[in-house]
Formats: C-alpha cells, structure tokens, sequence
C-alpha cells in the first residue's frame, strides 16, 4: 500500500537520538549517547509511599478524567516554586502588564511544539541556537514550520547573526533557546545575552520559547536569571518539566505564558491528548508539598557534579588536543568538536565498532543536511568505569583518525 | 498584548464538552452531560496493588524514558486482545497482503489526532458521521482539515449521501467513523453498512479511522465486526483506549494500523509527547496478564446496563411523546431529538437552570454552526436517584415548553 502523508510529516525523519535510544538496550554498549537522566535520580521510595497514599486517599480523582490545564493543585505549586526560584509569574494585580499563566502538558516536549502550533502556519520560521534539541526542532517542522539556526558561541547565541537573520526573515514568528546547560552543547546563556535577545526579540515582535529542563541542575558557578524573568512585556514562553528531576518516564511538564497565549494553547492541548495523566501530577504534587524537592535536586546535582567531572578528566586525558570539548556547569551534555582531519559520521561508526555511543552533531543542525563536525556527549547514565573507559577508547579512536 | 495565531488554531474554540466538564464540580448539578466512565468502574485495589509491585520489581523502567511506539510487552498483549475480541492484526506471514502494528498513545484522542495530522494537509476534508464526537472534530480542525459531516441514520451513517459527498469531495482524505454505540448518538452500524461503508471507501481511496473506545461496553444485543477485521486493503486505522474499563485520568490508549502508515503515526506521536506515561502502561500489561480484565468488563457492562435501563425506563415515563431518543445497546449515551417547538439551546438552558446539566447537540455537528435540535445526555456518572430525578426535571421542562 501507498499512502499520501501530509507534506509536513511526509518529510519528517524519527529523532535520531530516539532511534540510538532503542539500541542502548544492549548492555554492553557504553551509552555516551542518551539523553536519560540518571537512574539514581529517580526518588523512588517516596514516589512509592505517596503512590500508595493516593490509593488510599483518592483514588478515583486520580484515576478519572481531569481538566485539560492541569491538576490545579500542582498547578499552584509549580507557580510558587516558579516564583521563588526564578521570578517567573506576572500578574496585573502585582502591578504588571499582564497576567501569566501556568499549565501541565505531558512533558516538556509537548509545551514546545503546542507553541508552535498555535504561533506558525506553514512556511513560518522558527530560529534556533546551532545546534539545538532536535526534539524541538522535529516539534516544529511537524507543524510545517521552517527550522533556521544561528550559531551558538561560547556564551550563548551570536547576537549580531540574529538581528541579521530577523532583518532578512520577515516570517520568523519564534526563537527558541535553551539559555542554560544547553541541549546539546552544554553552553550557557550569558546574563548579558540574554537581555541583548529579549531586547532583539521585543524589537522585532518575536516571541521567545525559552526551554529551561535543565535549569535546576547546576553543579557549579552561579544561577543566572531566566529570559522570562524579564519579560516586561508578554513575548516569552518558558517550559520545563519534572523529568530530570523525579522521573522522565512520567511524562510531566509545564509552561507558563502570558494567559492570551496560555489559553490557546490550552485548546490545542485538549485536542491532542485531553489531558495529562492525572495520577502523576497528584504524585507530582504530593513530592513538591511533602517531600523535600531542594533535597532532592541537591542529591541529584551531586551524581552529575561526581559524573560530568569524572568525564571531563578522562577526556583531558585521553583527548588529543585538536578535539575541543565544552565544560558545562549543569545538565547532562558535553559537546565535543573534532578536528577537520577527522571525519564526523566515521568517528561516530567506529567509536560505536567499539562500544562507544555518541550522538552525531548532524542531528541537532536546525537547517538539516548543514555540515557538522560535532558529537554530544552525555555522562548521565553510564557507570564511572564506563565514562572512564568510553573516554579511553574514543581518544584511541580519535588517535587512530588523526594519524597519530 | 495581541498575538498572532496560527490560522488553524486561531478559529479553534475549546470543546463545549470540556467546558461543561469544569462546572460539574458543582456537587448539586445532575451530571447527564458528563462523558466520563463510572467511578466504580475503576478497579482500585487492583492497580493499588499491581503499582507497589511495580516499585517494587521494576522502579527504574517505569520512571525512565520509554520508547515512542509503547512498552512492548503492552503492546503485545494488546495485539492478542484485538485479535482474540476482534479478529484484528493481520500479517504477511499468515498469508495477509500487509502487516498491522499496534502502538500505545495517550489516550485515544491522541491516536485519532495523529492520524489525521499524518494524512492531512490544510483544507483536505475528513468527513465524519452527522452527530460525531466533538474531541475528534477539533483534532481534525487543528489540523488544517475541514470537516464535514453525512447523517447518522438509525442503522449507521447513510450511505448513499456518504457516496455522493465523496463524489463531490476530491480532498477527502479521511472517513471517522465510531461504529459502535457511537457518541453522542448510542447509535451501532449494521454489519451491512459496515461492509458497504469499507467497499465506498476503497472505492474513493479514502483512509477509514474507526474509533472504537466503548466497544467492549455491550450490554445488549450481539456483538457486530468491527470494520477493522474487514481491512484486507489496508486502508482502517483503528483506535480505542483503556479510559472506559481501566481508567481514563491514566490516558492510555492504542491505535493499530499498517505498518507504513503507523510507522510515520509514530514520528508524529514523538514530537508531541516522546512517549505515553511508561508506569501506566506496565501497570496495563499487569493488569491485562495478571487480573481478570474480562470478568471486570462483566462488571463494567452491568454497571452501565442499570444505568442505562433506569435511564431509558425513566425517559419512557417522563419525557412528551414528541421528543425522541435512541435505546443503545452498550456505551454511554443517549441522544435525544426534540420537536420543532422546543429550541434546544433553550431548553439546555432551562434545564440547567434546574440543575440537570446537557450537552448541546450543536457542539458535535461536523459543520460548526449547522442546526441542531438534538442534546446528548449520559447515565455513567449520575446516581440511580440522580437518573429519576433529572429524567423527571427534563420531562417537566418539555412539557412546559411545549406549553402543555
């Protein structure tokens, strides 16, 4: 049979890293590649005790259909925690503008590509940081949106390649960033980038998607405020989600938007999947008011500290110096740049002969096809002997490529 | 701040029945216009139970990041329950000319919603039964498609208007149909209709997604083939849930389809949500490996056979001969036709006022804005007292209205 997709999905690929995802069931392999957080993250013993809790206490609120914005009571909590660790809620009863609002999609991915359903017809543009999460910009070619990039430097996005790019892209109706321990690279937005962005935005009547999932995981160095702590005048999304913080597999996100833009959303979340499940944002709930969440993340912090530091030695280590590498204080990702001599796609063939996955950095090039000579990284799920050993064989490898 | 919507979404307003849903915590409102399952269809101390053992014996994986298409062993033990219940999966091994895949969504208004985002572009048209479920209509809406609808008949949709529409309508791409106790109207096709509906539509070379999520509800009559089982075209996409036996706040769903059309089903699925709740679905496959899930649809369907025979009972003894409605043999609803002289956005209005709620039938038109003198109503939530109270309170509105 044939059948005739959709011109926006027929094009569509499945996520590469998702794709490297089902192979890293064999064990043997040294996962460098997934995206997972780290088993030990997860709280289980209270995610059990409160589980058995709802059973008792409520079980058919939890097990019968909800409201699509969310259960309002995890709604309440992330708006206080948004509030206190990120000055993230205006309303105009505090004197501001507008009001935002905060709702529960299922997961963070969900929060991304709802907003840009309801932001872009087909043909609209979404500029992004080069590289970036290729969950997003999948999200938003799925809604017939054009994915463009802007490279990402040091501290953050090259602000006079985006004014250029919004001076030549009258259609680009979203710029969507991940300021802290980016997904890929692990770079983050420097403060004074990120008010030159909210400004360069503002001007050309832009709105921000700021994706913050991993805003909580600083091991080092100091917070830095979120875009949409400066959001004077209702132009930023900011989305998030439970899932590097008490389980992935939950599927718990949130985004908070100005409530014009929140309501729309809202609509198009119904239709997709009416809403999220309602036992987990009760479990949800339940951890952030009875549990000690600060606790938590602080644990949590502590395993990547103990791994991304263990990884960024043994790549000191190994690495040959033409190969560059970022050294993130948070989140879960290293962004390794190899050397022109050394070809991207065969570097990630034969680290993988050996056990070794990594991500090639073609995946996350906003414009596909743009030449890339990059791998990420990650040190989330694999034991300290392995990121000891995955760092010796693909500086062995990269010895071999070089000549050496 | 004024926002610039997507021209799909811009028009999109939010489900009446949604909307309906958030007023019905209002204890003292009789809730005929609820579409949710029974809360003693919940089989509580069993998924209590089932959970723990899940923490107990896999915390890991059911907090983890999953694959897109779903938890296999779910997805397998689903495929033997379709085929068992509804002779549905067919494979190139037994001699069928495609294979069938089956995947876990969020529920089934996911399965439905992406189903048409993979073969719709904007302005193609998906014509659905006239009343149709109003979660389906804004799905396809939200899509681009246009919706149009054919009359329900007694019997199921009228096929000669459904051949004539697809005559006229070169951008049909997809024909929704719920066979089975359909919502809103209760209404169940005969086994004829469903062979002549499944011949027009490989005939026009029109995609069939049959929604199925209360076939298991029957509580009279003999059990009809689904349309499915007679796919040996591969032209039926078909989905349903466990929102009516399990619980529908889980959002756990299933759609089976051939494998080339699934297989993109599944990219789309990846950028909305990456994966379904991965703990529900294990807490399914136990459910539906280790419980009697077919003696608890036993229990289920009697629920909803009182229910619905009380409410029937009631209605032939309150309501005015000029009113209509249809006797379903299974699933939730009840349709109800009223006579020219009653204006049914009035008498929705006046019952209400008398605490029973209603749901327009104008909200399940396929074309938004057709005339409707038709409200749904529904028996799954409401008391026993509640169903004799409201059908007397109804009875008394009509005959008032018709000025009796």
């Amino acid at each position: 049979m044939e059948y005739n997709f959709s011109d926006k999905l027929a094009k569509l690929k499945p996520s590469a890293i998702r794709e490297i995802f089902k192979s890293l069931t064999d064990p043997s392999i040294i996962a460098f590649a997934a995206g997972n957080p780290a088993a030990e993250s997860f709280p289980v013993d209270e995610l059990a005790r409160l589980s058995s809790e709802i059973y008792a206490e409520s079980p058919v609120s939890a097990l019968q259909y909800g409201t699509t914005e969310g259960y309002m009571p995890l709604r309440r909590a992330v708006e206080a925690r948004l509030k206190e660790k990120f000055n993230i809620g205006r309303s105009v009863a505090a004197g501001d503008k507008y009001n935002d609002m905060t709702c529960i999609v299922s997961g963070g991915n969900q929060g991304i590509e709802l907003s840009c359903k309801v932001l872009c017809n087909d043909g609209d543009v979404v500029i992004a940081e080069d590289p970036s999460f290729i969950g997003a910009l999948n999200a938003f070619r799925s809604n017939g949106a054009v994915t463009l990039g802007v490279p990402l430097r040091d501290d953050g996005i090259d602000t006079d390649a985006l004014e250029a790019m919004l001076d030549s892209q009258p259609k680009a109706k979203l710029l969507y960033l991940i300021p802290t321990f980016q997904n890929p690279a692990g770079i983050t937005t420097s403060l004074e980038k990120r008010r030159k962005v909210y400004d360069i935005a503002r001007r050309h009547g832009v709105i921000i998607l700021e994706d913050n999932p991993y805003g909580e995981l600083r091991f080092a160095g100091n917070d830095i405020p979120t875009i949409k702590s400066m959001d004077e005048d209702g132009i930023v999304i900011y989305c998030s989600s439970f899932s590097k913080i008490l389980s992935a597999g939950m599927r718990i996100g949130y985004i908070t938007a100005p409530e014009t833009l929140m309501q729309k959303i809202v609509v198009a979340k119904q239709v997709e999947d009416v809403h999220t499940n309602q036992f987990f944002q009760m479990l949800c709930y339940k951890y952030m008011t009875e549990c000690d969440l600060d606790a938590h993340i602080n644990d949590v912090r502590a395993i990547y500290r103990r791994k991304c530091g263990l990884m960024l030695d043994s790549l000191d280590r190994e690495l040959p110096k033409e190969l560059k590498f970022t050294r993130p204080e948070g989140g879960l990702f290293i962004w390794c740049t190899l050397p022109e001599k050394i070809e991207m796609n065969e570097y990630v063939r034969r680290c993988l002969a050996r056990k070794v996955a990594l991500v090639p950095g073609s995946a996350f090039c906003p414009v596909e096809g743009a030449p890339c000579n990059s791998v990420r990284m990650s040190y989330s799920t694999a034991t300290d002997e392995q990121i000891v050993e995955g760092c010796r064989i693909i500086g062995e490898v990269a010895r071999e490529m070089l000549g050496e």
